[in-house]
């Protein structure tokens, strides 16, 4: 039953959530995961820099931390070469884009994003009323020059795009982003998730002053912190400044600040990891050859894998592994669903897939 | 100047933050405050067991947290004997207020609070385009009649109340608000803010699944978490459900689930921070008692000191204070702004008050 006090809006809103977390799976099949490759988290963890500011944090937290975090947006400032202004940080790339939405997109607005494109972002604009229009990827890749024609025709508040894109790993190179941000219709913002770039071969070229651009990041990925929930917002200043007329000025937490600040100090782990993931990817592009199925090539922490049928397919494919212990996630819709995701694991996770794959290829064929 | 994308109630809402940080105004300074009292943390710290439990969690923050924090709702249900079905964590009792505001108060939406109660109740009030209806203190109390009087008057969707109060310290007996709770008209919602009630002799008796009233809870104050970002909300499992809606499902940390668990656990240095907070009232009440000074009595974990003049004299003893390296807040609008408000700090925070004050009203009386 749905409380009679909720606004209309709220009344309206579905109960699904964008992702079930890999524990509420657990506790249905009454056992743990033996690999947890579906959240796309850095199995290489973070820093043992970070680990120990976290740790020298937790004597200290019962202050509230700086609710202006200066000397974390002050390191993200010299990180990018701009000035603290440019940066606010919030619980999580999820965080940001819901205070971004709650900004922009009254009741009605229209934003543009594409058919399989992040989940919370849809849930975030649902969320306040938005009007969601998608266009569908082409060839495994968000495509700029339709997100672009469909903001222009419904008058867009918002584009997304994330680059690497999630779920594919598919990654537009630099000019293409560029040229992307050349056609953004006037009043329309892109909202150029980010959360991945630290695997990508090279980042755009854009001035954190640009007008027409917020960039997502996140110390969820390359830095191992998925569970701290740190990220940063990076654009104009106007538009990063409003902010903080409705963000929870004292919601990001002391050790999670310190965690951070360290995390970023430590460009060498940056490097480490993504020598390791490029292996690891390596390794899946392995096992599903092996398997007689294709990787698709990924710019990001994970690797799509073609299950070469259709999404039922892929799902008994995603059920079998899981049954098996193997936690993945598969895109929502045709043609991508055609695909399960793998996150980039430690050799023993990636032992247990290729133990576990064909037996799960075996029962969705049979 | 405001970016013309903003929706027009973003564009609406002020520049301003409900609080400046601390660290906000020792930067100013030029130096680190010698004794932080002003933003009612628990300088006794957290139970040793949750600092041990936040270690050893930092090596596992490369995971997500369960988004449903399904064990640390289970400790609390059964903390409450209540099912977890009642409770949903958020990022502070600020982030869980902002959540609430934005499910029930849509644009020209009443709701009803007191003149001088907690300015981020009011920042989210207008954050989602509600009408804040004020009612005057009752003797230094928050006026649960003029509440329900001022409530029924304008069709409020939610009453606000934090008992122990925030800023006074004063707190209403349980009867008092279970009566209240009695007089809530339809379709009305009290939001009781119990942040202090741990502090309090006694709480008020109230089922969670009422269908009037949402309770807020926190790990911030006597928990001593403040760094952390763990509060609850406690009601009836529709509303509670309701959050899942629109909260940022992976925004509590793995570090934040785990250390509020393990505080959870230890009630024993919940005893022993309370009689310390005892101790350090008295020793404030003698302090200002010394000065000439009345302290009010307090249920909270900090004591409202009543300057004897009007808002003016309290704020340049505040600033007398600031300069002498001692971090206190004080109420915003008159008769409350007459006081300030002092945590409880450990004997060393107290001597440097007791060695401040003097000099403090000297030159506010000069």
């Amino acid at each position: 039953m749905t409380d009679p006090r909720l606004t209309p809006l709220a009344a309206g809103l579905p109960a699904t959530v964008p992702f079930t977390g890999p524990e509420t799976l657990e506790r249905a099949a009454g056992r743990p995961f033996a690999a947890r490759l579906g959240a796309n988290e850095s199995v290489f963890g973070p820093s043992p820099r970070a680990v120990e500011a976290m740790r020298a944090a937790a004597a200290e937290v019962w202050m509230y931390a700086d609710p202006e975090a200066q000397e974390l947006r002050a390191a993200l400032a010299a990180h990018h070469g701009c000035g603290a202004e440019h940066i606010r940080l919030g619980e999580g790339i999820d965080g940001l884009l819901g205070l971004l939405v709650r900004l922009t997109v009254g009741p009605g607005d229209a934003v543009v994003t594409s058919e399989g494109a992040y989940p919370t972002f849809a849930f975030h604009v649902a969320g306040f009323g938005g009007m969601l229009h998608k266009v569908p990827y082409r060839g495994d890749y968000e495509d700029p020059g339709a997100l672009l024609d469909k903001a222009r025709e419904v008058g867009a508040k918002l584009i997304y795009l994330a680059n690497p894109d999630n779920p594919m790993g598919t990654c537009h190179p630099p000019e293409v982003i560029e040229r992307m941000v050349n056609g953004i219709p006037e009043g329309a913002l892109l909202v150029l998730d980010e959360a991945y770039v630290d695997f990508a071969p090279a980042a755009p070229r854009i001035d954190p002053a640009d007008p027409r651009v917020i960039r997502m990041r996140t110390f969820s990925k390359a830095y191992g912190l998925a569970g701290l929930r740190v990220g940063w917002a990076l654009g104009p200043a106007d538009l990063i400044a409003s902010f903080d007329r409705v963000r929870n000025h004292f919601g990001m937490g002391r050790i999670a600040q310190a965690g951070a600040l360290a995390a970023l100090g430590d460009q060498d782990w940056l490097a480490q990891v993504r020598g390791k993931v490029a292996q690891a990817q390596d390794r899946i592009a392995g096992i599903a050859a092996g398997n007689g199925l294709a990787a698709l090539p990924s710019a990001a922490n994970f690797t799509a894998v073609d299950c070469g049928q259709d999404g039922a397919f892929a799902a008994r494919v995603l059920s079998g592994l899981a049954a098996r212990g193997v936690f993945v996630r598969m895109p929502g819709p045709a043609p991508l669903s055609r695909c399960i995701r793998i996150s980039a694991g430690t050799e023993a996770d990636l032992a247990r897939l290729a133990e576990a794959l064909p037996g799960a290829l075996q029962d969705a064929r049979g």
